[in-house]
């Protein structure tokens, strides 16, 4: 909506996306069972987050999260897509409705190439064969596997008894619209990842920016790393070696990246682990449920000369649906209006509580009656609560509409943990300003 | 950005604006020294809110809040627009970017009929005559007055006192760029009504929707109420015959609305009153300030089979910029988003606080380990605080996250305040999914 002035250059960017990955998983986020050597020094070199969650603890709703900037359940994607029985009996749609918004159609109107590689699972999974393509989206190409349609690689899981290896398919292999390639699953990660770099050769050769999304599904059950790292086969070190191996296939696509300017890659995981597998670290629960360990991931962006090096931030709290008014911003194409959708209070349907605090700066022209006597600068509503201040936070007010509508009785004294709250927001508010 | 699904036919309305006027000046507010009896009447067969506020004390930034969706300072409109002198030393804008987003150009790009009639002061007034066009910022047409360009309806006043009339312009006769009609001050409510009224039928002949802006300037200062009701002279007398008679002058117009279906009307006030004129009831403070009688103001919402009528919103806090996205969700064109914009979190620049909570949804296919030991159904982050709970709100858990990221004691029992805001909110989010 807000046609922001164009960066000097739109910066290409680079998602991706670990699968079923805990927020403990990765070495810069304490595992000591894996390395993960490349993406570690990408969190080194940019920032890190502590404070990142998703929108679902499974995977189609909180991939929906990231594309749409919308809560997935808005679109009836309340769990990871499965057979069209399943999705019916659950209540959920069969697959993301194309008219939902797509971080990456926007991208793409405003000049982009899109291409996405690898697990899509928002659509055309199992037996649902005529969803729409992941072209459909906005976005140029892609490359998937048994989660979407179109073009995919499918797994041969490998057990390295000496029997051939076993196709995995979960049903894809019979639904038709795309080129299907049988690839042992240890090697998936390398295939996606180096279509992805031809994918941002091709672009760069069109003088284009690009948006990847580089979805990588090696991190999730069945876990077949490479013959050599299997050790004693049990859960715990296939996992961590399926882990650092897909570090390790990244290295070549990071490495390609860094010789190219004005880029920015974003690494997450999409849900909590799966029990007995990744690990939530001193979070509480896991991939399914509410609590920390089934939410908040990993959050690593990285951007030379765009993105400040080495700044690990434990105070912002980011969530995936901010990834798509944020990235458009980046993009030049900031689209955030500061108002809330109340179509059904000014219809006297509903009476529903405002969800967002509401801000206001008093005119300069307006300072107050006397030197003595100034009006205050700054002023929040959130809930019955409003405070008053002055620019710099000083000489606050604090009063309680619910009981004192006439704003006489300043209760900022008797609640500085509130005043020191709303104040913060305040002054944060402001700073937000041009 | 969500293409929603078009309603059978988009409604038309008309945004009723006045100038200055106190939240308790119309007689269904709590007036006593003047009856509005046609607006009266709309909120009696409407809804009444009781919270509504504009987002500044003073018309330029008022205005802007309602037309862009964005707090008026993004734009550097923080005071009303004066001479370019003025602007300047205030670190102002001379007159509103037209980038900034419109919700008449959204409507417009629709399909609407898009009319601006009256007060505009988004710029060119004064000495600042290059401003842009009303009709740059969405609007097929216009008529505006001496704080704004194009063509224009200036007044005259007469003092009754044998003396000529004189004419009021505030330097906007000698900007050109539009026509100039000059008209007794006590008429021009009747005659901006009265273009707005023809400009309707001009969209229904073409079978357009329409969009129309009515925004009076009669309730500002000078009060010029016509001769017979002009009584003592004092100025409380002088204004509560202003506003009377704009409602009088309103009435032909509100009798044709009732004519055409499918049609709202809004009525609300820019900003607080004037002292010695208007008034805020109980509310403390003026325009020019933040306290409630600078920003508190009425809203009514009227549209025979689409607005519910009898309804006093005490409950719901509507605030200017959310028109944007409510009046395009009433057209069908919701543009809401649900995340917040973060790129300086991403780059590393800042660490901004989050001002919207977050919400989260279990997938229903994962109840939990056991009929006895349900996950929670529902969650939600706000500040610190994360408060998880079953779909009926029962079985709260309440966590600060601050010191208990591990989620291991549950302090609902001991803050049933907080638990009770953040469930009502949970809930209130929930029931906006379908």
């Amino acid at each position: 909506m807000i046609p922001a002035p164009p960066p000097t250059t739109p910066p290409n960017i680079v998602f991706v996306l670990i699968d079923d990955m805990g927020y403990a998983d990765l070495s810069c986020y304490g595992n000591r069972l894996a390395r993960t050597e490349n993406i570690d020094r990408l969190a080194r070199e940019g920032v890190r987050f502590t404070q990142f969650y998703v929108s679902a603890p499974i995977c189609s709703p909180s991939r929906t999260g990231l594309l749409t900037g919308q809560y997935p359940q808005r679109w009836r994607i309340h769990s990871f897509l499965e057979t069209r029985a399943a999705n019916t009996k659950r209540g959920m749609a069969q697959w993301l409705d194309t008219k939902a918004p797509s971080v990456a159609r926007e991208l793409q109107k405003v000049g982009y190439a899109t291409g996405h590689f690898g697990k899509w699972h928002m659509g055309g999974q199992r037996d649902v064969g005529e969803a729409p393509l992941i072209t459909e989206y906005g976005f140029d190409t892609s490359l998937t596997q048994f989660e979407g349609l179109g073009d995919r690689i499918l797994p041969l899981l490998d057990a390295d008894d000496g029997t051939p290896p076993k196709r995995y398919a979960l049903g894809s292999d019979t639904l038709g619209r795309g080129s299907i390639t049988w690839l042992d699953r240890s090697k998936v990660t390398g295939a996606f990842a180096s279509r992805a770099q031809a994918f941002m050769t091709e672009a760069r050769a069109k003088n284009k920016p690009f948006f990847v999304n580089l979805w990588l599904d090696d991190v999730h059950s069945p876990f077949f790393p490479p013959k050599a790292v299997r050790g004693d086969g049990s859960k715990k070190v296939l996992y961590n070696a399926v882990v650092q191996e897909m570090d390790s296939q990244l290295g070549p696509l990071l490495e390609y990246v860094r010789t190219i300017p004005n880029t920015i890659v974003i690494v997450a995981s999409d849900n909590g682990p799966e029990p007995g597998a990744g690990s939530a670290g001193a979070f509480r629960g896991q991939k399914g449920n509410l609590y920390e360990g089934g939410i908040r991931e990993p959050l690593i962006v990285w951007g030379p000369g765009l993105v400040q090096p080495g700044v690990v931030n434990e105070k912002t709290v980011v969530t995936s649906v901010d990834m798509f008014p944020s990235l458009l911003k980046l993009a030049g194409v900031a689209q955030a209006h500061d108002g809330e959708e109340l179509s059904e209070a000014l219809l006297g349907k509903k009476q529903p509580l405002r969800r967002r605090p509401i801000f206001w700066k008093r005119p300069p022209d307006r300072p107050g009656p006397s030197a003595r006597e100034r009006f205050p600068d700054l002023a929040v509503r959130e809930g019955d609560w409003k405070l008053l201040c002055m620019a710099d936070g000083s000489a606050p007010q604090l009063y309680d509409l619910k009981t004192d509508p006439g704003e006489a009785k300043n209760l900022a004294r008797e609640q500085p943990e509130r005043v020191r709250q709303l104040t913060e927001l305040l002054l944060a508010w402001n700073k937000t300003l041009p």
